[in-house]
């Protein structure tokens, strides 16, 4: 056996960023099924370790009942409260982003009653007022995830004839997103394709 | 007494908007002491009332350690999270809104102990991505409530001789924000006039 210099055989070290160590070791385990929600997270640290944009997940909103000082602070009656805004919201080139991610096992549509007219409220106001919102859906049975604009979620909640939207028009109307190892789901590009290109 | 069509005294009716009932039943009991924080809420109420800008408070973090599902999702352990962002962001005319507030008792300074270097990175990053940024400080020893941009707070923080900014620094170099009825704390005009003047 060679000897090295510092005695130990020489390793090839390359730097492996937080947002990679974490993608890692997720795929590590990746018939656990990695969802939406960790993906998206999982790009976001990726966007912000790249500084690409700061865009940052609101925490679910907690309404706590009791706590309990003696224990330093513990909660011991709280419960969840529904979101009245939507799940992502943060900045890029100045401009305001805001955006709620869904997941469907549905092949054919993409059903709305489980968005609320608070969120859709949220969404009309935030587009009101310039900012930049949309919908990041996923078909979990094709294994395709789109952007799609606010405004035709918000068309389809108030003025469909189904509580659902359907693939066909997501597919014509929406942005495939593409899938990778890191960021999970590299959907930035299309926000900076559709929105902030002058 | 005169005898009214409807057998009653005629009341005159004025409608009183969501924020403004909140805002009069807590001048109601103004001994209890209204604090920043829902001053803040309720001028964010109203901006979205009259449909002037969507600002938001961030949720409390928390993380849940256990719920019990036989009661319909009560959480019976959790304990609160760090705030590694700020307390409130949003839109106003496109452009993304981030911001911390602060109330301090001591007349002659502002302490930076209690913000976090997560939050001074955050700032950062808000910053370099053209969003807007600052803070809104209370001395309410003085009942005086100023905006200052969140830039000064990252200098002090960083590199401040005392991890304080000190009353004449911030009366200097931020903005007083009039106190009133409804809105309570009208800051959005000093951030129109600051930021978003071309």
């Amino acid at each position: 056996m060679i000897k090295y210099p510092n005695g130990t055989p020489n390793k090839k070290v390359t730097h492996i960023s937080k947002a990679e160590s974490k993608a890692r070791k997720s795929l590590s385990s990746a018939n656990r099924g990695m969802d939406l929600e960790s993906d998206i997270n999982l790009s976001n640290e990726y966007y912000l370790e790249k500084d690409l944009c700061v865009i940052t997940k609101r925490p679910t909103p907690i309404n706590v009942v009791k706590v309990d000082y003696t224990k330093g602070a513990i909660i011991t009656n709280a419960y969840f409260e529904k979101q009245s805004t939507t799940d992502y919201n943060g900045v890029y080139k100045g401009r305001y982003i805001d955006f709620e991610a869904k997941s469907t096992k549905i092949k054919t549509s993409f059903p709305l009653h489980n968005i609320t007219s608070h969120q859709i409220k949220h969404l009309e106001r935030v587009l009101a007022h310039q900012g930049i919102a949309f919908f990041i859906i996923e078909f979990a049975a094709r294994n395709e995830v789109y952007l799609l604009d606010a405004a035709y979620v918000i068309e389809f909640y108030k003025h469909g004839e189904r509580q659902s939207i359907p693939y066909d028009v997501i597919k014509e109307k929406g942005h495939l997103v593409p899938r990778g190892f890191s960021p999970r789901l590299d959907y930035l590009p299309i926000v900076d394709k559709i929105y902030c290109k002058n």
